[in-house]
């Protein structure tokens, strides 16, 4: 086999093999295909895609390249959740308690990642001792025990995937469909899951900017899951704004903490349901969605589900006092209001702009190297639909910098405000699977 | 500017500026942008193409890229001519002295490259003494003097190209009309050529093997010309089988000596004719095609053709005697005779193969170091539209080696024998200008 040849099949829009798939994705992981081949068989991939079954091989090839997560100690069906990335997303923290409540294992590995705002585990590490450095025993432990366990990610996981992102990243091929599908699919499933579900974002916060992009990739990521016997559900979730309204690291956890108490907001709450009940439906809990809804809001409604987050908290280290008593999380010295300086309705507000902006004010990483603020954040004080009178506050943005002018301009910007009354759109968009 | 962002523009097909072309084509020359860049650009313009503008901007920045031949002391429109490669082409000999008894200069400017035979410069060295490593100044005197001279490339030119060119062929980006055009074009003009005549070779043993494709060069090359203030003609011709008969070096010269003493194959006295009836109308010898075709053919009936290629001969410093007497031009040492196996019409002879069972006989060379063997070669016995018989021998093959096994199977089996006759074609299929 040789690279140029199996460039040349998919430059003609031939189906690859999957040998030949393998031989590029080994072959370039392992240093004998140059960038320079890969990079122009990325370019064919964006142009001409690829079928199911060829997306199928890619992701099992990325599995297969690096080391995989042995879950088979934990008892029951493993079931993972992964969002695509929206602002303001603390789903995770909320679905780890209720879908373990349920019974179903959740044995959740998590990145750090670069991003507005720290991930799962940073905003989890805001809470006075928790820890995420579990060993590999003490995770399997805690999930047969509780059912839930979070730890961050340290196994070599698809260094394919890795590999290949960065040249994507500086050849214009991030936006390909069956690149993306088998980017996620390939480390969800080197993570040790059985079963999935994909919250894929949609909306101008999102790298899915419209309906019809989001239900292809959605429909390319279950069709991976069918191919490679993971049961997937793939729920598409409104990016138009921020999830809920506070964008940050501890903010986010008082958000979620919220939530499980039954006085979250509404598009969060119907977003973190929707995505637990499915992840109970596949672990097995549940036959029937509905049920499982319900029965997931008598949870929050009776304290259960904060007790659980509380129980969550303990075993990892972290002091479970936050959940009463949230004031005891880190806070930013200092909070700026920032004024509306128009009247009308909010009909936009583009989360990408408040993602900048809280990582302008401390929320986020630009480097590897960077600590976060955990106390630095936004909160939204309106949202799309709210009426606003000019010199009204429409968020506040904490952090320890004097000055923040350079966010403040950015999250004012990001508020659209007009006569009209914007348009009103659901929260969850549709469900695949 | 960053190559990402252009890259990205062109792979969602919006046009390039001259300043962004230029950019990626000179920052990939001096190094600054990588490989994988410029792999995954080149990929986007295999899929999107680009438009006049774009390739004139993309030649005129190859041209720029390296020394260009500055042939102002010429007197008189410089044409040049090109052909896109075929095998047994052995037309610029022809040309070169028939344009220049019209008066037009051709300062020809030649490459040796790799092929199944020699390059034109090649061919002419295998006359005793016929030197190509001409300075500066002594081909330019020479030209003014006698209309002619031929000398091998030795300046710096298109780099740019060069190096993308290495590029594509490891990448699967050398079928890209875009690609193939500039290339080519640029080289041409690099050369000081005022004016261009193109012979894009269509058929079997041509690169492009259908009409339409090679339609689609010939006009692309010759907006390339308009943009860039360069009179361009191309002529489409035929490739489907090899051009005359002769396939090598010495034998080649001997045939381009039949052709202008009259005696010439149908198909190539015709090719060579057009070209170099559309060279004199570029130069300003004639305001018609027909005119200037019937003056050629004149040229050639009254033996002034023949005495201006002694000329040519002679000024370079080989043995004009070998015009009047091809047998002191080198011979291989065997003739191996191939016989055909069945009986019938010639329906197709398949060019590449031919031209792979030359350079196996000592005609080509495989890599630079290689050296030539100038006696070596084939000479056909059959054409498309011959009948022959079992047993019959259809070609010769000359060299200097024993055995000749793979070539005579290769020649074989380019030989397509069936029971009906085959549909005639024209030599000359288009004009484009």
């Amino acid at each position: 086999m040789r690279a140029i040849d199996i460039i040349e099949k998919k430059k003609k829009n031939y189906a690859l093999s999957k040998e030949e798939i393998d031989f590029m994705v080994q072959g370039y992981t392992n240093g004998e295909i140059p960038d320079y081949q890969m990079a122009a068989f990325l370019m064919t991939i964006y142009f001409n895609g690829m079928s199911y079954k060829e997306i199928a091989d890619m992701t099992e090839s990325f599995v297969n390249s690096g080391d995989t997560v042995d879950l088979s100690k934990i008892n029951g069906i493993k079931v993972d959740k992964h969002s695509t990335g929206g602002v303001g997303d603390k789903i995770s923290i909320i679905v780890i308690p209720l879908v373990a409540l349920c019974g179903v294992p959740v044995a959740k590995m998590s990145g750090r990642g670069l991003g507005h705002t720290g991930g799962t585990i940073d905003k989890l590490e805001s809470i006075d001792g928790f820890r995420v450095e579990l060993s590999p025993e003490e995770f399997i432990e805690n999930v047969n025990k509780y059912k839930m366990a979070i730890v961050g990610q340290t196994a070599n996981l698809t260094p394919a995937d890795k590999k290949i992102y960065a040249l994507r990243d500086v050849t214009a091929t991030i936006d390909s469909i069956p690149l993306i599908a088998s980017s996620i699919m390939s480390k969800k499933i080197a993570s040790g899951a059985d079963a999935i579900v994909l919250d894929v974002k949609v909306g101008s916060g999102a790298f899915m900017k419209d309906l019809d992009d989001a239900r292809e990739l959605a429909k390319t990521m279950v069709s991976i899951g069918k191919n490679l016997n993971r049961n997937t559900i793939a729920v598409i979730t409104n990016m138009d704004q921020p999830l809920g309204y506070e964008v940050g690291n501890s903010n986010e956890v008082k958000e979620a903490i919220k939530v499980l108490s039954g006085k979250g907001a509404k598009d969060e709450t119907e977003v973190a349901l929707t995505i637990a009940s499915f992840m109970c439906l596949l672990g097995g809990a549940f036959d029937d969605f509905d049920e499982a809804y319900r029965d997931l809001e008598n949870k929050i409604n009776s304290g259960l589900a904060l007790e659980k987050l509380k129980e969550l908290i303990k075993i990892q280290g972290g002091n479970p006092d936050v959940v009463d008593n949230p004031e005891l999380l880190p806070k930013a010295k200092n909070t700026f209001l920032v004024k509306s300086e128009l009247e009308g309705y909010v009909n936009e507000i583009d989360a990408e702009s408040v993602g900048i902006s809280a990582m302008l004010l401390g929320a986020g990483r630009k480097t590897k190297e960077d600590s976060i603020n955990y106390g630095a954040g936004i909160t939204l004080k309106k949202k799309i639909g709210d009426y606003v009178n000019k010199g009204e506050v429409i968020c506040e943005l904490h952090t320890d910098l004097d000055s923040v002018n350079e966010a403040y301009e950015k999250i004012l910007s990001a508020y659209v405000i007009k006569d009209q009354v914007p348009e009103e759109k659901p929260y969850v968009y549709e469900v695949i699977q």
